[in-house]
C-alpha cells in the first residue's frame, strides 16, 4: 500500500471538557451514575454548571483526545468534526494545531454553541461526563473531504456521534470513501449509553462489513451483541470483525484477531488521578502502532502505556513526552 | 467596629488565563523578557497564541485569584471586575460564584471580549504572562456599589488595574468610599511594568494617604521611589504608608509596621511547578489573616503557606484544603 498522507483521520465530537473535582455526595444529588456519561439538554447543563466548583477547561472530545495523542506520540492524524464560531471553538480548533493534528471543518455560523463536556472527578479519581453535545451533532455529511478519507490510512469513527442522525449518516458515507480506496475502518463503541435505542443500526454497519477494527469494553459488548455471557458475545462478534479489541480497566485488554487472543495486562500507574480519557488513549496507542505496522501484542501494549500516563494526572490529553514513552 | 458583611472586597482584572507549557527558546524567538508580563493588542495575543502550545484554561487575574485564595481559606471575600458577555466572561463568573467570592459586576454587552492571559510556564516553573486586558480595562466608577464597599473591612486594589484610565478612577471612588466607612485600603503594585509612565499617580495617591496597606517586590519599591538603595526606598514608603508588606520570592517576605520590622522565611515548597499566583497567594493568606485581626507575623507567614501552595501545581488559584492549610 502507498504511503498516505495521513496515518489516521477520525470523526468525532469536538468538545470543550470542564473539569471540576467533587465528592461522591454531590453526584447522589444531582442523581448521576458514577463513571457514566450521560446527554445533556443545553438548560440541565446549565444547572448542572451552576452547582459545579471551580473549573478548569480544556479541548476534549473523546476520538479527537485519541488523534491528539497519536500527534503527540509522532503520529500523523486528522480529524473531523463540528465546533462553533464562538470562545470554545477557538480553543478546541487552536488545540488541535498546536498538537499538529490535522483540523479544518469550518465553524457552525448560526447553530447551537460548541459542545462542553461537564466532567465531575471524584476522590478515587473515577469521572462521570455530562455532555451538551451542543454544535458537535450538527456535523453533516458535507463537511467530508473524500480526499482526506482516502489519504489516510486508517478511518476512526467514535460511537459517541453515532447517536445523531446527521453525524451518523456523514459516517456511513466516510466508511464507503475509506473501503473504496482500501482504507482501514476501526470503530470505538465509546459507552453503553450509546448503544441502547440503536443496537440495530450498530448490526448493520458491523453486518454489512463496514467495521475492519472494533474497540468495546466487555459492557459494550454484551449490549451490543444481546449476549450476557461474555464467551457467547465475544464468539460472536470476533466472527463478524476482523480485529476485536476489548478493553477491561485495570485488568488490561485483549484482542481477537485470525483467530487468535492476545492479552496483556494493564500498565502500572502510581496514582490514579482522573480516568478521563484512558479509552481515548488506550486506542491512540493502539492505532499509532498499528499505522506503523507492529504486531498485535504491540499495539495493545502501546495502548495500555498511553492510558497509564493520562490517569496519572487531571485532563484527557496526554502531558508526558509519548514518542519517548511509547517509543514506536 | 461593627462586623461587616465581608472581610475583603478587591478591584482588580477579571481574566481567564490560557495556560501552556513552552520551552526557553520559544520566549527567546517571541521577544518575551522570562517572568515578566506584558500588555498586549489582542492581534498580538492572537499571533501569540497561534504559536502557543495545547493550552489549559482557568479564571484568573491577580485580584481575582486573591479573592477565590481567601474564600477557599473560609474568609468572606467580594471581587468588583469587568467581564464580557461571552463564554469566557461566564467561565469566570461561575468560577467566582462557585468558590462562594461575592461578585455581581453586570458583563459588558457592546465592547471588547472578556480579557485573556497567555501564561507560558518554562520547565523551571517561571510563568511569563502576557495579557490582553479586553473588557477588564473598560471597568467604570458606575460599578463600584458604595454600599459594598462600606461592607467590606478591607478594600482590596490590584496594580494592574491602575494603568487605564477608567479603572483607576473607579479605584480613586472605591478608596473615598472606604475611607468614609474607616476601612482599610491595601492596594499592591503587581508588577514593575504598571509603574512606570504613572509614578506620579501613584506617588499622589500614597501622599494622599489614600493607602494603608502596601504589598512590593524589591523591583517595585525600587521603581516607585526612584531610589536604586533599598534601604532608602524602603524608609520613604514606611514613612508613607502604616504598613508596608514586601515580598522577596524565594527569600521569605517582610513588612515594616508601626516601625518594626517583621521577617519571616519562605514556606518549603517540594518542587515548583508552576510560579503563576504566588504572589496574589501570599496576598490572599496575608488579607485572610490581617481580617481576623492576627498579629502582623501570622499574616506573613499564612501568605507564605498559601504561597506555597500554589506554586507545586499548574494554574492562580489553590487546590489544597486551605482552611485547613491555614487553620486561622
Amino acid at each position: 500500500m502507498a504511503e498516505t498522507r495521513f496515518d489516521i483521520v477520525a470523526m468525532g465530537d469536538a468538545i470543550v471538557d470542564v473539569i471540576a473535582s467533587c465528592d461522591d455526595a454531590f453526584l447522589d444529588t444531582h442523581g448521576l451514575p458514577r463513571g457514566s456519561m450521560q446527554l445533556m439538554t443545553p438548560e440541565a447543563a446549565d444547572r448542572l454548571y451552576d452547582a459545579m466548583g471551580m473549573a478548569r477547561e480544556m479541548s476534549g472530545g473523546s476520538a479527537a483526545n485519541s488523534m491528539a495523542g497519536i500527534a503527540a506520540m509522532g503520529g500523523r492524524s486528522a480529524f473531523i468534526g463540528q465546533v462553533a464560531e464562538d470562545q470554545l471553538g477557538m480553543i478546541f480548533e487552536h488545540d488541535m494545531h498546536a498538537l499538529g493534528v490535522h483540523f479544518d471543518t469550518p465553524p457552525l455560523v448560526d447553530g447551537p454553541p460548541t459542545g462542553r463536556c461537564l466532567i465531575l472527578v471524584t476522590p478515587d479519581g473515577q469521572r462521570t461526563m455530562n455532555t451538551a453535545p451542543g454544535a458537535s451533532h450538527e456535523l453533516t455529511a458535507d463537511a467530508i473531504s473524500p480526499a482526506l478519507i482516502r489519504d489516510s490510512a486508517i478511518l476512526y469513527l467514535e460511537g459517541y456521534l453515532f447517536g445523531p442522525e446527521k453525524p451518523r449518516a456523514a459516517m456511513m458515507k466516510a466508511i464507503d470513501y475509506a473501503h473504496e480506496a482500501s482504507r482501514e475502518v476501526a470503530f470505538t463503541l465509546s459507552e453503553s449509553v450509546c448503544i441502547a435505542g440503536r443496537r440495530g443500526a450498530f448490526q448493520d454497519m458491523i453486518d454489512n462489513k463496514g467495521v475492519d477494527l472494533l474497540f468495546a469494553n466487555e459492557d459494550e459488548l454484551r449490549q451490543l451483541t444481546g449476549h450476557d455471557d461474555l464467551d457467547v458475545a465475544l464468539a460472536l462478534m470476533a466472527g463478524k470483525v476482523p480485529t476485536l479489541v476489548i478493553t477491561k480497566g485495570a485488568q488490561g485488554a485483549m484482542a481477537l484477531q485470525d483467530g487468535h487472543r492476545t492479552e496483556i495486562s494493564a500498565a502500572p500507574v502510581e496514582k490514579v488521578v482522573d480516568t478521563t480519557g484512558a479509552g481515548d488513549m488506550f486506542a491512540a496507542g493502539f492505532l499509532a502502532a498499528r499505522a506503523k505496522g507492529k504486531p498485535v501484542r504491540q499495539c495493545l501494549e502501546t495502548g495500555a502505556k498511553a492510558a497509564a500516563e493520562v490517569i496519572s494526572h487531571f485532563g484527557a490529553r496526554p502531558e508526558a513526552n509519548m514518542k519517548e514513552l511509547v517509543a514506536l
